[in-house]
């Protein structure tokens, strides 16, 4: 009863009020009238959210599985692709590609930086055998913003498809994948959508639905072509996850109310916050110039038993973030600012980390750390100079 | 306003209000505690209602996905299986053996009629070499229910595996996988459990995870090993679907509430309720001896539009039902009597069927037909003569 409790993790995330009341609703079918209603209107909103004119296809799987489906349906067995690895997600995709059968090449990153396009671009021109790059554009694991537009600018003039993980992104920065070039853009609905996990959505550009159609799709369960088919006819291929659908239109009709621009100026802001009450409680944030805006990682102080701090947050805060993964377990916090989350909550999960911190190690932050995050988020929301909301919209 | 809305499909099903509610809960973590507990309990229900000791897997995608990740997970490509085609999820097995690269001899058996176990024996003794038998226990499409305790008897004293594809069958008629030697018993989450699509469950037999554990999975995404390993700590490989394992532990508690034996005895009588009021009404039943306990398929008259008199039903009454598939499209009605679906939602899509049929052909049932289905209900919970409730539990 102290406390409410607060979900601050990369996904899932607090769910608005209207979503759950959509959740809770009965059933309806999947092959009828209003179901195919809804799959229809939330055919307009993605393609907005997206920024493509392509089918966004909805699949009944988490964002690995619309990993798997994108690798499994656009490359044949043989084929070489180059994987951005920096971090956890990154090697998911090199560990797809292999399970496919395709040769895999790697730009290797260090955790907490993001990929230089120029390396990129050198890989392909060393080896224009390469069929697809593979890249995250937020990378959950590391808090990372790879330069997913500057990478496009160099594939969208090749051969070779650019697919971008956009689990973390989509909703939460921009990615307008017509105006980018990018050729297959994916994501959950557990993430900026505001929504439970159990559903992917995936766009192929038009070059890459011919990769598609060229290919026998290398998973069953995942034939791209054939939920092309029908989602046209207001349906998916296997029996539609009901209950979602319909929750993602109501999602959506509040992400899109006041256009895209709002959407991410809220995200950017909620960064802002975050990255500048941080840096004041004298943290090191850990993605320093390429970062996420729906998640942030920090560094914890030397010493500090990550696990232990993040555990306290939990029960004397009721606040929920997410620790370091991998070789960062225990050593990094991960807060999360993406779903349905406001600057209050993420001042809440702030207070909790600097709180348990001071209690572990007698480590405090400077006193004004909360007022110095919400001035930064009052700028960044007011268009104030410093770092100003980047200007990439498709609307 | 006039009438209610009633889904009467073989799925989805209408859900109870209290796997609803939880369905509208906020958001928790997938790798914390309380999800961990939640998933610890299903895992106890679940395994009393497949009755196994088994590890059930809950799978974040559709029942076709359970079927691929079966498929995918116990052969290896080259390897030979028979499958059993009655039906358009028979023919589902088969495509999905072929796209893995499995050779496949089916047994065509025709839509209405189940397998005779003879000719599974003949099969398996004349090609000791297959490999698996794959098998619906309730053939959705025809409302037939397959003998598969009769095969598993042959089945378990050979080298050859036994998948059950129980999607319209767990939860509604009985399938004791470790008492009849069933190797894989899968299903989905919204037929017999009362809840939205998005969820498969899959278990296996002992000497079936020998067979997973000497195979590469064929599908990153269905790593049916890898994904025991995260059963076992309280997740799933990769992120749940939080809300319907949520919902599934509410389902459970609901359908374990009275034991397992009331369970199936509430399917029986709403199987000969329908049976017997749709006789009253002088059509013809399509699965004549061997009948699913979920879904009741019924011939129309010749020369009545099918598509027509469903369309008027929910149009008049509120009431859904499904109609034929391929070859039957039109000249069939398909009655689900599954899920949160009780005696007199029943009556109400069989009064709208007779009242609809009368319309378009002047076609009418005996006066009496719904007393008759009253009837035979009646008796079939009171464990009267007849038909009596077949007496096979795994508790």
């Amino acid at each position: 009863m102290l406390n409410k409790f607060r979900l601050l993790t990369p996904g899932p995330t607090p769910l608005p009020e209207r979503v759950r009341l959509v959740l809770a609703r009965d059933m309806i079918h999947h092959r009828k009238g209003e179901f195919k209603e809804i799959m229809a209107q939330v055919q307009v909103s993605l393609k907005t959210l997206f920024g493509t004119t392509s089918t966004v296809l909805p699949l009944s799987c988490s964002g690995t599985g619309a990993m798997t489906a994108a690798v499994y349906n656009l490359f044949a067995p043989g084929q070489k692709v180059l994987v951005i690895e920096g971090g956890k997600f990154g090697q998911r995709w090199r560990e797809i590609a292999l399970s496919h059968g395709l040769e895999v090449e790697s730009i290797v990153v260090p955790w907490g930086k993001a990929v230089a396009p120029q390396a990129v671009e050198a890989a392909l021109k060393a080896d224009p055998s390469i069929a697809g790059v593979l890249i995250q554009l937020s990378e959950t694991s590391t808090g990372v913003l790879h330069p997913v537009e500057e990478v496009a600018r160099i594939t969208r003039n090749s051969e070779t498809l650019l697919l971008v993980d956009g689990i973390s992104a989509v909703g939460l920065s921009p990615c307008p994948m017509d105006a980018w070039g990018v050729d297959c853009l994916l994501t959950g609905s557990q993430k900026g959508l505001m929504l439970p996990p159990g559903l992917a959505l995936l766009a192929l550009s038009e070059r890459a639905w011919a990769c598609a159609e060229k290919q026998t799709p290398g998973c069953f369960y995942f034939n791209l072509i054939k939920e092309r088919e029908y989602v046209h006819k207001g349906q998916t291929l296997f029996t539609s996850p009901v209950g979602l659908i319909l929750g993602l239109k109501e999602s959506l009709d509040m992400l899109l109310e006041n256009g895209l621009r709002a959407l991410y100026a809220k995200q950017w802001a909620l960064t802002m916050l975050t990255r500048a009450s941080l840096t004041a409680m004298g943290l090191e944030l850990f993605a320093k110039k390429d970062f996420a805006w729906g998640i942030t990682s920090v560094m914890l102080p030397d010493g500090v038993d990550g696990v232990e701090v993040l555990r306290m947050a939990q029960e004397k805060h009721g606040v929920s973030m997410a620790g370091g993964q991998d070789h960062f377990k225990g050593r990094m916090a991960r807060v999360g600012h993406m779903g349905w989350v406001d600057w209050a909550d993420v001042v809440a999960g702030i207070y909790a980390l600097n709180d348990c911190l001071c209690s572990v190690g007698g480590y405090c932050g400077s006193r004004d750390y909360i007022e110095q995050g919400l001035a930064a988020y009052r700028a960044a929301l007011a268009g104030e100079p410093g770092e100003p909301l980047p200007l990439v919209y498709n609307s």
